[in-house]
Order: structure tokens, then sequence, then C-alpha cells
């Protein structure tokens, strides 16, 4: 057993060589993180510039996100329906400052046809065929679904419309990156309808709660809630709410976004309807959502030089059970133990898989399932066959027990609470740890210099210095936080310019 | 409580005149499907050609089908993943039938970005932003998956791929129908890749399996598995299954296809691999799918003059429950009581909505509901308070007892298997009625002029024969049904040209 312990651990480190190659994350953070995305079978690029293919075991993790964000979605009232993939190329004109944001990169239908080419080669694009106004495959939603809701709504009594989509949009992106930024990628859209500005914005809030509990309880990431800034709302939208996490490299990703858009989109779209007063006004609006981008927030929170690090409330599988045998008794033996384990803990609702091949070594199954993050590993081998026990490795922590095969089930199952819990205290310790305040200019300078991660600083509120600090140090005001602690509430002077900051117009200004 | 009946009575046929005002279904079949579908809030025509808003409603029956079919894709062994929107042109003109059969009716990409119209009007394409290839929205993603695929399978040890995808494809169709005919629409799409010829025809065989299955079992309509004939085929199979069934107009609708695409695509694309006897071989595919069409299916097979007919395992909601009253006290009471009733409902997992508006009457309620064919309605009044009873009326009979307030739940529960295959044997009885044996020209001529429906025919194999066919009376062959008969399967001659046909060869043309 100690030979047999030995060989593994070499195999495992051969395994691993071989399986992953994965770049150092210290050396190149950018880089493992695609090694890591395509090696561990989430996603790869296509054959078309920019879109991506998920593979099973990525869209198994947007399988999980979208079944728990849209039970949640339900439980507050929310609907799904289905709108175009094409928007009118006009419908971008209706919102002035929405063309300007979403108008511009984006996929452009002009024909409905191709034809065999008159040469013989394949086929040409049928000129005959071109449509009368052009069609833009939908980059967000807003203005096909406002032209929609024209038709829904007369009274005050068809509100509130509370709708959802889940989709697919198209960017034009000229820097894409596997789930962070693709030109096509998978998202859910909410858009509803209120009576009030004040209904408007308790939605918008309660969206942006909803995505911050989705975040923080099943991706197991910590996130800040807060305010956009003027220059970095939603184009069409009065005010965004953001939730930001915070990467191993330290810096801060966009997790969702949460919109109210007050009547800009009912009066593009001239919804009216009659109110409890028995007059015409506008309807307000909110929208809000999050994408497959959560999937690169989620491997780049956790994941570590072995490969993914999966909360089990989204891992595609919670345990693998692998045998260690030699010949065919003992391996017979203990897969057919293993299929009675596996069955308790399938009973108590856990995703399982047996890995039976015996034409791969246990330490290269080993790595393999270290690399796609599977947060328990159980191995059986003739030792533990005969002590009725057996070895159970957690991913999160790379610790290994012997522990009893009795009662396993129910020690797994727990185990699933404290590593999903184990794993957001860990990401909210490191993003904790990189909150840093400052006063200063030179301090601001030298903390992302240095040490990176985010800065809480006071800032003078007007788009110029926020332009300034961007051109000077490439640092983006990520939002005004909405539940920052008491003392960043006093007033103080602007990190950059020294002038006062008032916390409550921070984000009134336009 | 007599006048209150007949109080209500008169509401309700005053209101079904209100809400409805449907087409009967005698008099315009194609416009009473397109007003059911719009009136009961399924969904309607977009501001985009030949695209459909889904509403809520509509979209419910589309999840239920969804997690449906999901399971049993899952429970025989397949993954989802997701590929491009896009597919480069020149992909279609990779396998030579392919091309024919989807590069011509479809949505062209050819540009990726717009710009401000000089003239300031609005936006324009941005003429430097041509795409050097144009970019097609899939129709179908075999060229795409398959290009795919190649980087994936290098041995045996790689196969089967048994992959399926949830997405919307685009096909621009001129003559659009809600749900059964639109230019962009929502469908799964199986595509599988297998080491032998055999295995791939079984795979082609089980799925055409799965959707007979979900077809009779949850659609609860009845359908007839064949084979398509070769001028019938998928572009780019060596053979098609299909499920077909019959509508209340006595026409045939295909509800779903399987195909087995021999080596066509691994051709295509070049995907080879290394099998058992360690050479090089090309890869066997099939491929499948169902659609959105399926609700269209779904609205024709069951629904009457009062509205939809929705077979429980599919429908948004089990049971509605309405109070009658007089007053506020009466109205109070009667709420709370359906409060209790209703939890007790949902605990046997039905799908449950209490109408406690106060602003419509009664006869609205109920012929609103009978509109959205909710399969139970349950109504109660003083009298029901009373004495402990509840009304309860099923909408596929349209029938209605008082029953006792104890036992409702399990009650309510079992009538729904009732309901479910009452709705099934109902459409079976009709099918079965309208399929006609028939052996000559004329009789082929007046069985379809005068009943309709399927007619069992002998046929001589030959394309020119199927053409003249749909030719002289626009009918078209179905398929070769699997499970026919044994007196089908005895040759005869062809019901045209009198020549002999034989069973077994009829799907080897091509």
């Amino acid at each position: 057993m100690a030979n047999e312990q030995k060989e593994s651990k070499n195999e495992q480190k051969n395994a691993k060589k071989e399986l992953k190659d994965l770049t150092n994350r210290d050396d190149n953070y950018s880089q493992w993180y695609n090694d890591l995305v395509v090696k561990a079978g989430l996603a790869e690029y296509s054959a078309v510039r920019g879109c991506m293919v998920i593979r099973p075991y990525g869209y198994a993790i947007w399988e999980n996100m979208h079944a728990a964000l849209d039970s949640m979605f339900k439980a507050t009232g929310h609907e799904n329906a289905y709108f175009p993939l094409f928007i009118p190329k006009s419908f971008f004109s209706k919102e002035a400052s929405h063309v300007e944001g979403f108008a511009k990169e984006c996929a452009v239908v002009t024909h409905y046809r191709l034809m065999n080419d008159p040469d013989g080669k394949g086929v040409v694009v049928d000129p005959d065929a071109r449509l009368e106004e052009e069609l833009i495959v939908r980059p967000t939603s807003e203005t096909i679904i406002w032209n929609t809701y024209k038709g829904w709504i007369q009274s005050y009594r068809d509100l509130p419309i509370l709708c959802n989509q889940w989709a697919n949009v198209v960017r034009w992106e000229m820097r894409t990156r596997l789930f962070l930024r693709t030109a096509e990628f998978l998202w859910q859209e909410g858009h509803t309808a209120h009576e009030t500005r004040a209904e408007a914005v308790e939605e918008t809030e309660k969206m942006i709660g909803v995505y911050r509990d989705f975040a923080e309880n099943f991706m197991g990431v910590p996130v800040i809630v807060g305010r956009k800034t003027a220059n970095e709302r939603f184009a069409g939208a009065e005010d965004t709410y953001t939730i930001e996490a915070l990467m191993q490299d330290g810096k801060a990703l966009q997790s969702g976004t949460s919109h109210f858009l007050g009547q800009n989109f009912a009066r593009a779209f001239d919804v009216q309807f009659t109110n409890r007063e028995n007059q015409l006004d506008y309807v307000w609006a909110s929208s809000w959502g999050v994408s497959t981008r959560l999937i690169g927030a989620l491997i780049m929170a956790h994941s570590d030089n072995n490969g993914l690090v999966l909360p089990p409330r989204l891992a595609p599988l919670h345990v693998v059970l692998v045998p260690i045998y030699k010949g065919d008794d003992e391996y017979r033996a203990a897969v057919d133990r293993l299929h009675e384990l596996a069955r308790e803990l399938r009973a108590r609702g856990l995703r399982v898989k047996i890995d039976d091949r015996d034409n791969v070594r246990s330490g290269f199954k080993f790595a393999e399932y270290e690399l796609k993050g599977v947060p328990v590993r159980l191995a059986l081998g003739p030792r533990d066959m005969a002590a009725g026990t057996i070895e159970l490795a957690r991913r999160d922590t790379l610790t290994k027990e012997i522990v009893p095969q009795e009662g396993l089930a129910e020690r797994v199952a727990a185990l699933m609470d404290e590593i999903q819990n184990s794993i957001f205290e860990r990401a909210r310790a490191y993003r904790d740890e990189h909150i840093t305040r400052v006063d200063t200019w030179d301090e601001f300078v030298r903390v992302l210099d240095e040490k990176g991660g985010f800065i809480a600083a006071h800032w003078d509120g007007t788009t110029e210095t926020e332009v300034a600090i961007k051109e000077a140090t490439k640092a983006t005001i990520r939002c005004i936080p909405l539940d920052a602690p008491a003392e960043d509430l006093q007033p103080g002077v602007c990190v950059m310019t020294g002038r006062p900051m008032n916390y409550e117009s921070a984000t009134q200004n336009s």
C-alpha cells in the first residue's frame, strides 16, 4: 500500500504535467485562465471570430446557474417570455443615449437569401434579396421589448409586467476572452414595467439583491453592491446598480447589473397608460442581466494551479469515486462496492460519477478531477475494503483523510455545505484584505501599483476627474457602494483633485 | 343560488363573446388557430417580419416541454452544449446536398458595425465594416458542430459523443404561422457521433422513440412513426425518421424528426478516428430535433371553440380557484377558504392559482380560464361554504360536478391523470377514425376530398410517382410507417401507377 501510494503520487505528478500543462497562475494570470478554460473542457474558440463553443462540462455549470437564478426570479414574481433575435435598425435611433451605447459594434443582417455561385463554386449572397431595413442581431432587447409592451399596456391594471428572457446576444467585441468577453454570449435579461418611479426603483434594487444573493450563496463570490457613476451607466438608464467581484489577480469584475430606466424607453416607444387618477402617463421601467461571464468570474475567483475549484452548489459533479486495485479481482470488488456507495450518495441528492476506466491509471484520474474541480474524490483500495474505510480528498483544501464507509453519504452531504462555505470565506478574506482605504493621490497610485484590489476613496463626483483618474492610472470607479461602512460615508476630499466630495450627490451627477 | 347560477351563465356567455371573439373552428380552421394563439396570450407577431413574441403563458408551455424532453435526453445519456449562432458561409458548401436544403432562405450577416448617419438621421451600416466572409444565422447546426467535433475526436475512445443543444434558429420562411412556421424559432438539436453505422442507426431510432413517447405521454398526441421517402429526407441525411400527428382539420403535422446522417458530415469536415482495428475511418452520425412547432401541434390537436385544451403534464396551470360571492363578507370567507385548499393542492405538486380579482365577474373569469385551457376550475360559493362542497369543472369535457371539500386535493391530483389520459384517447380515436386504407386511385382522390386524414396506400417507390401524386392532389407521402399493421405489409400495387410496391424497398430509393 505504501508502494502503491508512492507510485500513485508519481503517476499523479506525471499525469498533471501531461494533462494540464497549465500556465502558472502567478506567472501569467491571463494565460492561466485561458489554459484552464480549455483544458478543463469548459469552452473553446470556434471557427467564427470571437464566438465560443461551450462544451458539456462548461454548459452544465451554466445549467446549474440557470436553474438557481430562474427559481429566484420566479420566487420574486417574474415570468419568462421570448422576444425576437432581430431588431429593426431604426429602433436603435429611438432612444438617444441607447443608440450610442449599443448600435455600434453589432452584427448586421442585410440579406435573406444565398444562391449558387454562377461560377459553380459554392454559394454567394443573392443581391436581389436585400432587406429594405437592415436587422441588428440583438445586443440587448430593451427596444424590441418596449415596442412589444406598447401593445400590452393600456391601464395601471396591466401593470406591473415582470418578464425575463433567457437568450443569446451578440456584441461585436474586438478583443475577446472565453466567457468574459465574447461576440456571442448567453444571458438572461429582465424587463419590467411599472406604474410609479418608486416601484421601478424598488424592483431595480430588489434584483441587484437577487444577484448578490446568487453570487455569494451559489458562486461563493463575495461582491460589493453599488451604483455606477453617470459615466459608466447603461446606455439609456437613469441609474445602474452593479455587483463587483474581486478576482485573484486583484482586479475587479462587474458581475451583474440592474438598471432603473426611468421613463426613457416608454417615451421612446410611446408606451403610456391610464393611471389610478385616470390620467395618461408614461410607464416606468427596469432591466437587469447576468451572463455566461459569471462562469469566468467563478473560475477566476477560486481556481488554482491544479485546476478548477467549484462550489458544490454549481459543480456539475459533487463526488467522483475511483477504484484502486491490482488485478481483476480487486478491480471487481472495488467497483462493486463503489456502486453501492454511489447509490447511497445519490439518495442524498448528490451528483456522483464512478470512474471505472481500466485503461487509465488512478493518478491520471486524480489529476483529471482536480483539474475539473470536482469537490470530493473518494478512492477505494484493497486495504480500505478490508478495513471498511475509504480515502476522501477535498478539492478546495487538497487535503485527504481516511474515513469509515459507514455513514459516508451523510458525511459527504454535510461536507458539501462546509466546502461551499469555506470557498466563500476564503474568497471573502482575500477580498477584504484587498480593500484599501486611501486618502491621498500618492497612496492611491502606490496601492494600485503594489497591491491592487479595491481602493475605497473619495471622489469629487465629476466625470472630468473620473476620466483623468482613468487616464493617469487605468483605474476605473467600480461603484459607489450601497452599504459602505460608516467611516466611508463621512464627507471627505477627492483623492485626485482635493475637492470636497458629498456621498449623496456622487451618483446624481449626469 | 339558482339565480346566481343563471346570472353567471349569462355573464359567461357575454364574457365569452367579449373575451374571445374566436372564429369558429369549423368555419375557418386556420383563422380559429391564429385567433386562439393570440387571444389565449400564447404568442403574437413582432415588428420583425415572420418573427414571433412568445408571451409568458406560451413560454410556460415551452418550459414544461423543455423540462420533460431534457430529462428524457439525459436519461438516455445525452449532455447539453452550446455552439455558435453564426456559421461561415463556406461551411454550407461542404456537404453537397445540405447546401441545397439549408443555405438558401436564411439571414445573412454582412457587416459588424453601424455608424451615425452623416445626415444626422439615425444610424446607417458602416461600409468599412464589411465581413471578409459572410456569416449565416444558423438554420440548423450540423456544419458548425461537425467542424468542432473534428477537434474532439481522435480515437474510438472519444466516441460516442452524445450532445444536445437548446437554441434559436432562423429560416427565412415566406409564409409564416405562429409556432408552426416562423422565421425564428426555438428548438433542440441533438448531434451524435459514433464508431459504427449500427450504433448511429440505433441512436437515430432511439431518439424518434423518445419523441413518440413525449408526443403521446406528455402532449397527448398520438403519432405515426415512420421513415421519410428519399424526396422528403433531411438535406444531408441517409435516412429520416419522423413522427406524424393528425390535426383536427384532418391534416398531418410533422412533429419531430431524427436523421441517420451516415458518414456524410464526417467526410465533409474530415472527421476521422482510429477504430478498434487501429485503422482510420470516418465517424457515423445522427441528428434529431423538435421545436416550438410542437406548441402549434398541441393547440391544433385538442382545442375547441371555447379555447385551448391543455394536457395537465404540459399545462402552465393545473387548477384555478374562483370565489363566488355577494358582498365583502362572503368574498373574504370564500377567498380565505380557497387559500387553505390551494395549499393542499400545491402540496400534491399541482400548479395552482387563486383568481381573487374583485373587479371582474366570475363568468368572465370562467370564460378566460376556458380560453386558456386550465384543466380544472374550482368555484366556491356561499352554499358550498355551508355544505363543505365545491364546484369542480373539467375543461376537457366541459362537465361540472359538486364535490366535497374533504379529499379535494387527492381527487384533483387523480383527475389530472384521468384528464391526461382522456385527452390522449380522444385524439387517438379521432386519428384512428381518420386513417383510411385505400387501394385505387378513385378511392384515394375521393377520401382526400371528402374525409381527409391519413390514407394508408401502396406506392411504387419512385420519386416520379410521389411528385405526380402531389401535383394531382396536393397529398404528400408523410412516411413509410415503422409499425404498420400486418395487412399493410403485404405486397400490393401502387395506388397511382398500379406498379407493384415492395415495402422493404420503399425507403431504399434515392
